[in-house]
C-alpha cells in the first residue's frame, strides 16, 4: 500500500516515542504539517526556530527523543544553536528541514530563503556538521530506508540527525508496507571487543584499591537509564554525581557520596575522588563548567570513561555502544566478582565544617531531612522575615521543596551553579547545559520539557524553571507557547538587573551587563492568557518565598505560574564566583 | 604608540561610519566591550543574537554600514540567519566574534560554548561561508592590516565580514600609529575592462530601440547612492523600480514609470518592459518574490545587470565594482551621447483601468496627489466609518501619509507585498527582504534602523514598521531594546490571527497557521517602559485609522508607538494571493 512520504516519516517519528513535534511553519514544510495530526502527533508551533530547537532538546531530555520541523535557511539557521547544543550534550533530536522542490534546486533558481546563488546545499552542510546523520529524501524509493536508518542512529547515538525534505517529494508515494515491521532500534557491538573491554573493566575494578563511580547525564537518560541504575546498584561502589548527573541517583542510597566538581566539592569528597586509583565515569563530559574550571578534571590514567558510543579505558578507546557495555557488565558482575573494597565513608573533619556548603554537609552527614526541617522551621523563618533572598539561602532551601519526579531546569549561570546546593529528590530530572551553555536555552527547553512531561506522565510531574532575567528575555516569547498549550510549569525569574555571570567574569559595574528591567508578571496577560490561566508572584524576602513554597495552590501546578524573585545584584552562588574567576583567568592566559 | 587590539578594531569601526554597535555580551567578548564607549561608540545590547543580527542589518541599510559583536557558538550561530540575510541581500555588517584564548584553542580544551571535541573552527567555518572575508585576529602584528582589509572589503562588496577575536589578544598591544592614516575604502577596477564595459553599455543604449532602466535596492544605497541617482537623472530613460527599489526615485520624476514586478505590474508597465530591447538594471536581484514568481524575470539577452561587484552584459560577466562603472558612465555620458529614444509614455487603455491596482494607476496617470486627496477626503471617510481595514484600502492610503525621508520597514508577507500599493515619498527608505525573507527580521531591523536614523539624522526621520502578528512574536523582545534606548518608531502590528502568507500557500484553515493572539499593546508596559515613554492604539476600522494618521501627536513620533491594526484573517493583498499560488505550484512541481 502506497502512502505519502511525509506520512511514512511522521509515523516512524511517532513510533520511536515522539508525541509532540516542535517547530515553526514555513512554505516548504506546510504540506508535511498536514500529516502531523493524521500520524497521531501534536503540532507545537513555536514562536521562532531558535526557541523551537531548544524546546525540542528539552522535550527529548524528558521523553527520550524529539522531533523538530523547520525550513531551509531562515528556519534552519536559527535552529542551529539548539541543534549544536543537542549534539554537544548528547540529546537525540530528529530534525526535518523543508526544502524547495527538486526541480527548483536542479534549476538553481533564485528563490527566497536562499543566498540567491543557486547553491541549495550551503545551509545543509552547516546543519550536517552538528548532526550524526544528514540525508536528503529526494528519492521516494530510498527514502523509507534512509528515514529508518537516520532515526536508528539518532536513537543509538543520542544525538541529532537531519532529514532534508524537498517540497515536491512530501506527497510522493512510498511503500507503506514497510511500516508493518517495527523500527530497528537495536545496536550491534563487536562482541570480541565488548568482551575485551568488559573483562578489563571488571579486572581493573577488582584490582584497584579504592575505585569510585562518577555519574553524569550525557546520553545516560535515554534508553539506558535503567541499566545505569542497575549497574550502580550492583557495584555498590562509592558513587558520586557530576553536575549533569543531579537527580539520577536517589540521594538516600547508602553508597551515594555527593556531588563531585573538583576543588568546589566538599573537601572529603575531593579527597576520596582524588585519591582513588580508578574512577569509572558514565556519561560525564569534563567541560570547564562541569569540572569547576578543570580543577575536577580526572587524568585519563586513572579513569574509565563510559560514553554513549564509546568507552575510554585509561586512555585506550573502544568504539562500543554504552548499552551493550552496561548490559554485559551487569551480566558478568556475579557474586564471585564481589571484592572487598573499603567503602570509604566520608569522615567529616573539623575544617570541612568550615568550608563545606550546606548541601555537601547534608549529603555527607546523611541528615538531609533533619537539616531541611531545621531550615524550614518557624523560628528561623521569623528571623528571616525581612531578609532578602540570597543565593546561599535559596538553593539549599529549594532542596526541601522539590519532590519526587520533579523536572528541574536550571539556566546556565546563577541557576546552574546555584543548583549544586540543592538536594535532589528521587527520580528528578535536571535539565541544564554544562557544556553548550547557551543563554536563554531553558525558556524553550522548559516548554519542551513541560510538553514531554504531559505526553509521558500526564500531569503528574511538575516542571520547574530557574532562570535569570537576562536569559528569560532571550527567549521570552516561548512563554506564550506554554500558555497556548495550557502547560503549567513554575517559572522562577531571578530578577537581579542583568547578566550576573558576565559581571563576575568582567565588567562588574559596566552598563553592557545591565538589561531593561521588565515587569515579568505582566507577560502572561500581554501574551494573551486569560486571568484564570496563570498566577504570578512577586517575592522580595525569604519569608515570602517560604510562604509561597508551602502554599498548596502553588504546589498544585494547576496553571502556569511565574515568580518574580528579587535578589541583590551583587549576590551570586559562591561556586559561581570561584568559577567566574577561573574563566576570567582562562580568557586572558596566552 | 601601542594601543590595545580591540581599541584599534573599534576605532576603525567608528571611522567607517558606525556609531552604535549591536550584539549581546558574553564571556569571550566582555573585555572588548570595555572599548566600545572609549572609541566613541554606543553599545546597543540586544536581547538575543538572532535579533541583534537583524538589527545590525537594519542599521546598515540606513547608516551605510554596521557592526555586530557576538561570542563563539552560542552567540555566533543564532546570528547566522541575520548574517546570511545580509550576505544574500548585500548589506555590509562587520561581525566580531569573541573566541576562547589561543592557549585554550591550541590545547583543544573542552570549554563551554563549544562541541567539546576540541574543534574551535567548526562554527567559524559556517560563519565564513556567508561572509566575504573571515579572519582570525590571533597575531597582534598582522591584526591591524587584517582589520583594515576586512573593513575595506565589507565596504566595497557591501556584504558581511567576520573577525574572530581570541579573548587573550583583545588587549594585546598593536601599532596605534597606523590609525593616523585613514582607512582605505577606495576600489580598484581594471581600467581596460571598465572601458570595454562602459563603451559597450553606451553603445548598447544608443543602438537600442526602447531601452529602460530598472532600479533595485541591493547594494545601491551604500556608498553609491548619489551616483545611482545621478545616472538616472542623466540617462532620462523610462525608469522603473523593482520591489527593493521603492523609495529610491522621486516618484514625481517625469521619466519615472512605476513598479515592475512581472505579471503583477500594471499592464502598460509590463508592455513597456517586456517589449524593451534593453533593460539596464541596477542592484536588482531577480528572486521569485521580487519578480512575482519569475513572471518578471528578464532574459539575459535583453539585459545589462549592474550589481555591486560585477556586471553582466547580455550574459557576459565583468568583475567590476559598481561605483567605478557608474562614475565612468556618468562621465562618458555627454551631450553627444544623447540619442533620440522614444520616451514611452504609459498610455492607459480601457482594460488597464479594470485590472490595474490603485498605485499603478496612480503612477501611470501622475495624479498621485489628486488621487490621494480623494482617497483621504471626508465624504469617503464617512462612508468608511464602520468599515474594517482591508489590504486593498490600507496600502494605497498609507501612501498619502508617508512623508519625505521616512524609513519604512515591511515584514516579508502581507506587508512586503502590500507595500507595492503604497506610493513612496522622496528620499524614503524601504527595508524589506525580498530574497532572504526571514519571518521576524523586521523587529530587530526596526531597532537597528531607528538607531541609525537617530545616529545619522538626529530625530528628523520617522521609522515605521509594518509587521504581522506572527512575525512580531518571532522577535518581540527587541521592542524592549527600542524602549530602553528611547527610540521612537511607529510599529503597526497587523493582527489577523497568524501566518497569512502561509495560509495562502497551504493550510488555509489549518491550526498550524494560527498563533496565540497577544495583547500587543500591553507589551511596552511588560517590557518595563514607563507610561510616558510610549503610546498604543487599537484600530478596528478605516475611520479610526484615518483619524490616527492625521493625528498630530501620532505624527510627531516623540515616543514609541504601537498600533494594533485588526484586519480580517481571510484578507490579503491581491498580489500576495497571486504570488502565493505561484509558490504553491513551484513547491509541488517535480
Amino acid at each position: 500500500m502506497a502512502i505519502e512520504l511525509a506520512e511514512y516519516l511522521l509515523r516512524r517519528v511517532r513510533e520511536c516515542g515522539v508525541r509532540s513535534i516542535h517547530g515553526v511553519p514555513g512554505d516548504f514544510n506546510l504540506v508535511s504539517l498536514d500529516q502531523v495530526e493524521r500520524c497521531g502527533l501534536q503540532w507545537v508551533g513555536n514562536c521562532n526556530e531558535l526557541n523551537a530547537s531548544f524546546a525540542a532538546d528539552g522535550y527529548a531530555r524528558v521523553s527520550g527523543i524529539s522531533a523538530l520541523m523547520t525550513v531551509i535557511g531562515v528556519g534552519e539557521l536559527p535552529a542551529l544553536s539548539g541543534i549544536a547544543g543537542a549534539y554537544a550534550e548528547h540529546v537525540p533530536v530528529i530534525h526535518i528541514v523543508g526544502q524547495p522542490s527538486r526541480r527548483v534546486q536542479a534549476d538553481r533558481l533564485c528563490v527566497h530563503h536562499t543566498l540567491g546563488n543557486g547553491d541549495f546545499s550551503v545551509f545543509a552542510k552547516m546543519t550536517a556538521v552538528v548532526s550524526v546523520v544528514a540525508v536528503t529524501l529526494d528519492d521516494p524509493h530510498t527514502a523509507p530506508d534512509l528515514i529508518d536508518k537516520a532515526i536508528h542512529q539518532c536513537w543509538l547515538q543520542s544525538r541529532p540527525v537531519v532529514l532534508f525534505l524537498p517540497s515536491d517529494t512530501v506527497q510522493s508515494p512510498v511503500d507503506g508496507q514497510k511500516l508493518s515491521s517495527r523500527l530497528n532500534l537495536s545496536f550491534q557491538n563487536d562482541q570480541d571487543e565488548e568482551t575485551r573491554l568488559v573483562d578489563k573493566i571488571l579486572h581493573d575494578i577488582q584490582h584497584s584499591k579504592n575505585p569510585v563511580l562518577l555519574v553524569g547525564g550525557h546520553g545516560t537518560r535515554h534508553d539506558v537509564f535503567e541499566d545505569v541504575l542497575e549497574l550502580i546498584q550492583l557495584l555498590q561502589l562509592p558513587t558520586f554525581i557530576a553536575p549533569t548527573g543531579q537527580g539520577i541517583i536517589n540521594e538516600e542510597t547508602p553508597f551515594y557520596k555527593g556531588l563531585y566538581v573538583g576543588e568546589y566539592s566538599a573537601p572529603c569528597i575531593s579527597r576520596i575522588v582524588e585519591s582513588s586509583d580508578l574512577i569509572i565515569s558514565i556519561g560525564h563530559i569534563q567541560s570547564d563548567l562541569s569540572t569547576a574550571g578543570f580543577s575536577g578534571k580526572i587524568e585519563s590514567e586513572r579513569m574509565i570513561s563510559l560514553q554513549r558510543t564509546n568507552t575510554t579505558l585509561r586512555g585506550s578507546p573502544y568504539n562500543l555502544f554504552l548499552k551493550g557495555v552496561l548490559r554485559r557488565l551487569i551480566t558478568q558482575w556475579t557474586v564471585s566478582s564481589t571484592f572487598a573494597h573499603v567503602d570509604q565513608e566520608c569522615s567529616l573533619e573539623k575544617r570541612d565544617k568550615d568550608t563545606c556548603s550546606p548541601r555537601m554537609l547534608c549529603s555527607l552527614l546523611k541528615i538531609r531531612q533533619t537539616f531541611l526541617q531545621k531550615l524550614t522551621s518557624l523560628p528561623i523563618l521569623s528571623l528571616r522575615k525581612r531578609q532578602v533572598v540570597k543565593h546561599a539561602w535559596l538553593w539549599p532551601t529549594l532542596g526541601s521543596w522539590l519532590r519526587h519526579g520533579d523536572i528541574v531546569l536550571a539556566e546556565t549561570g546563577t541557576s546552574s551553579f546555584g543548583i549544586w546546593e540543592t538536594s535532589f529528590p528521587t527520580n528528578a530530572i535536571l535539565i541544564s547545559q554544562y557544556l553548550w551553555g547557551s543563554i536563554g536555552y531553558t525558556v524553550g527547553a522548559c516548554q519542551g520539557a513541560a510538553q514531554a512531561a504531559r505526553d509521558c506522565f500526564g500531569n503528574q510531574k511538575r516542571t520547574i524553571l530557574f532562570i535569570g532575567d537576562g536569559s528569560l528575555q532571550f527567549g521570552c516569547q516561548e512563554l506564550s507557547t506554554i500558555l497556548r498549550l495550557g502547560l503549567t510549569p513554575i517559572v522562577f525569574v531571578i530578577c537581579n538587573n542583568g547578566y550576573t555571570t558576565e559581571r563576575l567574569i568582567h565588567g562588574w559595574q559596566e552598563k553592557y551587563n545591565d538589561i531593561q528591567n521588565w515587569q515579568y508578571r505582566q507577560l502572561p496577560a500581554a501574551f494573551g492568557a486569560p486571568a484564570r490561566a496563570y498566577r504570578t508572584y512577586v517575592i522580595q524576602t525569604q519569608a515570602q518565598l517560604q510562604n509561597l513554597l508551602s502554599n498548596r495552590k502553588f504546589n498544585d501546578c494547576s496553571v502556569f505560574q511565574l515568580v518574580e524573585l528579587y535578589m541583590p545584584q551583587e549576590d551570586a552562588p559562591e561556586t559561581m564566583k570561584k568559577i567566574a574567576q577561573g574563566l576570567k583567568k582562562q580568557n586572558v592566559r596566552s
